[in-house]
């Protein structure tokens, strides 16, 4: 099995209202590689939160202009330091400024995380399998920041019709014992994999990875299985 | 572009002293994708542990017979929870157990960390370009969990000719305004990546990444680049 992902061109700028279901399936079927049954479409968050409206207006010459908006998104502020703030957000995620970003966003707005990541990833789906007639998987990806390690990566802030955590328990290694590390962010991984080939430079904000193991194309959400509870989670 | 995550078969069980460069070079060469200029090998750190002979005895009938050696690979016990300890290790990694593990192991052993995953990233580049010719970036892989979301995902413990993170300061965004997160961890990302194709149940410790960004590949390693000094960090 080989793993395969290509970025989507042609998507071009996203306004409030644009049916993104329909402008991904058409932009995939101008690619040279078109869509396919079993695909799994990774969607950045900006073009989802441009499409649902969730822009603010914020005072472009005041860099700190954000800042109350952080406060409001989050529900739980964890460090802070200097300007940044690292929180809880209302949707769970712990991050830098609750997601809350003005970069590939108009001058003058700030864009915020969509309301439901999740519900965004199940209408997409919905809208391409309704017009191309393909079965996909979506994820909804963003740039998170963690603990302990320099840089960021991409994370699923969002998913539909794929895992987001495969359970391996009671799966024997390569030398028939039980696997003691048994549940694999997998949404992670092909959300971290698409940021290879869209990257944040390059403007591409769709990419299709083809090649996923089908039997992790389910009925799943990011909340339900990524999001950990604070009562569970040894650094909150 | 388009990027490719191949797993590399034919590995067969790696034991102390094995010229682990030479067998990964024999066996992508065995391999219908084959090796080519530019590729990135993602070898998960189990087998680079075996091969360096950075095995403990333990008693296969105590399942907590491991935990003496966790405590002394780690410099800073960072939580406990049950038998579950976060540490930091003597590499400057935080993880689970101080990233000892039993499976993929002979039964009766446990497997440390390799001592100095860059370097042993680096001479396995060396062995590769000699024995093949070609230049390629080398990725040592392990799985580690995180704060906040569940399930785990593949990082970047060692790596050599491939930039662990990459910097897009001065980068402008899709619209033309500076970009304002900047330092992208793409070790990890394709780290990330290859696990899609290797995966623990499946037994491929390697794989080829193919159609990475020929300017990330240079000079670096995770302890420089990736670590982040306890000071620096919000979270310790």
């Amino acid at each position: 099995m080989t793993v395969e992902l290509h970025p989507v061109e042609g998507i071009g700028e996203i306004t409030r209202g644009a049916d993104l279901g329909a402008v991904i399936a058409q932009a995939c079927a101008a690619s040279p590689m078109g869509l396919r049954e079993g695909d799994v479409l990774v969607v950045t968050q900006k073009i989802v939160s441009k499409a649902e409206g969730a822009l603010e207006l914020i005072d472009p010459d005041d860099p700190l202009s954000h800042k109350p908006l952080v406060e409001r998104e989050s529900r739980r502020i964890l460090r802070r330091r200097g300007d940044l703030i690292i929180s809880e957000t209302k949707h769970g995620f712990v991050c830098a400024n609750a997601g809350i970003d003005l970069s590939n966003v108009e001058r003058g707005y700030a864009a915020l995380l969509p309301d439901d990541s999740d519900r965004s990833a199940y209408r997409i789906r919905a809208r391409i399998a309704a017009l191309s007639g393909f079965t996909v998987g979506v994820i909804i990806s963003d740039t998170f920041g963690r603990p302990w390690r320099r840089g960021v990566t991409d994370v699923a802030i969002g998913c539909a019709g794929i895992a987001a955590v495969v359970d391996l328990k009671g799966t024997a290694d390569a030398l028939g014992r039980e696997l003691m590390v048994t549940e694999v962010c997998v949404a992670d991984e092909i959300a971290a994999a698409a940021d290879l080939v869209c990257g944040k430079a390059r403007g591409v904000p769709v990419a299709i990875a083809r090649g996923i193991d089908q039997s992790w194309l389910r009925r799943s959400s990011v909340r339900t299985e990524i999001v950990r509870e604070p009562a569970e989670d040894l650094f909150r």
